[in-house]
């Protein structure tokens, strides 16, 4: 099994135990304790066709994992057997509720790299992945029905984290250069009109997940500033910023704005998403919520990880293997835009027929967004997709209502070229058809 | 430092830093941003006192960690090695939402031991320390002014848990054996005249945290069988259970009731609290629900961890490792117990002119009780015993409202016996004087 595959594994479960399983839950005598925020708490549409997805031989360009190839383990296996060996009773006890200042020191570091300038270690919460951050935000500020607004689309595991609080989930739009301040503006006013709490923006502003669209630098400012005259707070999720192909990371909207951003890291895609370890870089005036909110879901983040990280990253020349990492990722993309290219030639493809298929062409990160014409569902072609040897995630898993859309997301991170270029001529035929059969 | 003062450092603010830093969240611009949970997620008065607790030379009866200095860290640092250099695709890379299958079984087995027989690795849920599994389980079943039943006291964790989720925590008194079936039924019933919506039973069944208190065998039919009758899920903490000091686990509720008990054990007790790993054994008809709240929060719990916890129980001889285990805390307890009767003889201080100073007398796990006269606050004790070089919990941590009481926990786990004995020595005066102060 490929890396790539494990995110598709989530659960082993087949789609018939699913189904049965339903059935028990919604007979038996406990259901009347379950809260009301659990039943936000879904499994969806997307995630039930992965289970039954995981073949051998399938190019999974679904799931968006990091290369780890050139990751060089004995350097990570000596680094943890010397912490474990030397620190073991710090290491393999508890820890504090913020993280050990040690690393919290190494992530301001790493923060300076992609433009946050003198941030201090007081304000940055290790938490056990980004995810986790995204949670206890949630947690802190949301009340059920509260508003977080969203670009559309976005990333499926924030979704989950706040529909897991009852939050009215908007998406707003985007273009080519992120999100859109006059609708951004416009939604909110409208909103507000409606007597509707807005709590938070949820923004990937550098190659978002799904779509590999950013941000315009030109444009970051006036997103904070439109949030901050409506007094809403906006929660950065950056785990690609350091991963722009050219090698210069975007200034992240927190740099500037250290009071209205809570800003949200992670050592997944830099370093290995295993440890579990991501941050939060928060105002100072909710710092503390913050970390307590943390400390009442987790204790503490593992010692033994935050550990092996600071001195790994201590010993290692981090920042020549972010430029080798941002090389191969740079690589597969253009692998894929090339495969896409040719699969679907403009001329094949005539927009003004109903046939027009468009991508993005992403800076950075790990993943490209398919459009084809409207009216299209991508949903079913995932079951043909699979027929065919390849899995990709539809549109749908990123938008709050999970309906039906023409998009289709492609992961280029975890895969080879030459499995990338295999899996794009699986895909083709696919979509070729869908899109005849539309037009026709 | 010494392991058991960290749990103390959860927040290195100074006492005056705090105040400033909450008169500055009071007046700042997001203030009515917060959510109404994040109100109910408080730094106790307990632990304001820890941030200025941490001096050198002082003994921590504080602090419950457990004692790691017979782990063999040559076999640790080994295991992590392997694991990384044979495993580390795997290991560093996302694993699945539910814990990964090795990890699951090799649980199983661990819970055979304790009297949990033929469980399926398909109920279990690996989850970040076992707080998270009780957060989980507040998250998928509790709305605001739902109650939680706990025994009184309960563990101090689990209250900031329950908390953050704007729970009713209704203590129920406990006696020497443990949680008063009665009294639990008298309260259930009680709450229900009131229209109250009770969901879980949170106990910690064998050696309390903080009382040291055992639920005695022939009661812990009862007190399921009671919240069956009313529908309500036990909640069963169990972090202690193989750490009985005669080597006979109490046969947890989980045995015999496998579809009205939620199990939450540990890795933290049993081996190391800094790899942050602990597991819910849930009833099936719940385990869905359960397993999707847990991915939304962290994804999944770290790889890299699960692996070595895998490999190094595989290879190592951990049922020796416990015997070895139980006795050295066996024989803390016993220090703790003589010095305590050292220091406070039962002539020297008599009931019935209201001098009468009582402890429990441990089974296993890691604390003593200690209860004054009633009517002595313990928390302005804690104070002056700082002063006098010594450190522990007041007994008011440990009850949903905070409000004084006269008990106190002392904890012996993480503390060599000749510490034990010079703390308890240095306490005596302390507690000798408000006891005398008070009968006076």
């Amino acid at each position: 099994m490929t890396s790539q595959d494990i995110e598709l594994q989530r659960d082993e479960l087949t789609a018939e135990t699913q189904t049965a399983l339903e059935r028990a839950e919604a007979s038996h005598r406990h259901e009347a304790l379950f809260s009301e925020r659990a039943h936000n708490i879904k499994q969806s549409a997307v995630r039930d066709v992965f289970d039954i997805s995981v073949r051998p031989g399938l190019v999974s360009l679904a799931g968006g994992s990091p290369s780890l190839a050139k990751l060089p383990l004995g350097l990570v296996a000596e680094t943890a057997s010397r912490v474990i060996t030397e620190h073991g009773m710090e290491a393999l006890h508890y820890g504090t509720g913020k993280g050990t200042p040690e690393l919290r020191a190494l992530i301001c570091e790493i923060m300076a790299e992609e433009g946050i300038l003198g941030a201090s270690p007081e304000d940055v919460v290790v938490t056990t992945g980004s995810q986790s951050a995204q949670d206890i935000a949630a947690k802190v500020f949301c009340n059920p029905g509260d508003v977080v607004l969203v670009e559309d689309p976005t990333y499926v595991g924030a979704l989950n984290t706040f529909e897991a609080y009852q939050v009215r989930v908007e998406p707003v739009r985007m273009d080519e250069d992120g999100l859109v301040p006059d609708e951004l503006e416009a939604r909110i006013e409208a909103l507000e009109a409606e007597g509707k709490s807005i709590k938070l923006l949820y923004t990937i502003p550098s190659f978002n997940n799904p779509s590999g669209i950013t941000m315009a630098a030109g444009r970051r400012q006036r997103i904070v500033d439109i949030c901050r005259e409506h007094n809403i707070l906006v929660l950065e999720d950056n785990p690609y910023g350091m991963l722009r192909f050219d090698g210069h990371p975007l200034t992240p909207l927190r740099a500037d704005n250290p009071d209205d951003v809570i800003y949200c890291g992670s050592f997944s895609k830099i370093f290995s998403p295993g440890v579990r370890l991501g941050w939060a870089l928060v105002p100072k005036h909710l710092y503390r919520r913050f970390y307590l909110a943390a400390e009442a879901v987790v204790l503490c983040p593992s010692t033994l990880n935050q550990l092996i990280v600071t001195e790994f990253f201590r010993a290692f020349d981090w920042r020549g293997y972010l430029a080798e990492s941002r090389a191969v990722y740079a690589e597969r993309c253009k692998a894929m835009l090339a495969a896409l290219g040719e699969a679907f030639p403009r001329e094949a493809f005539p927009a003004e027929e109903g046939k027009g298929i468009e991508w993005t062409t992403p800076e950075g990160g790990f993943f490209v967004w398919v459009t084809l014409p409207a009216g299209i569902d991508t949903y079913p072609l995932l079951h043909e997709a699979i027929d065919a040897g390849v899995v990709f995630i539809p549109g749908a898993a990123f938008t709050p209502s999970d309906t039906a859309n023409s998009h289709l997301r492609l992961a280029f991170s975890g895969v080879e070229p030459e499995r990338i270029r295999e899996g794009v001529r699986r895909l083709a035929p696919v979509i070729r058809a869908a899109v005849e059969a539309h037009a026709g």
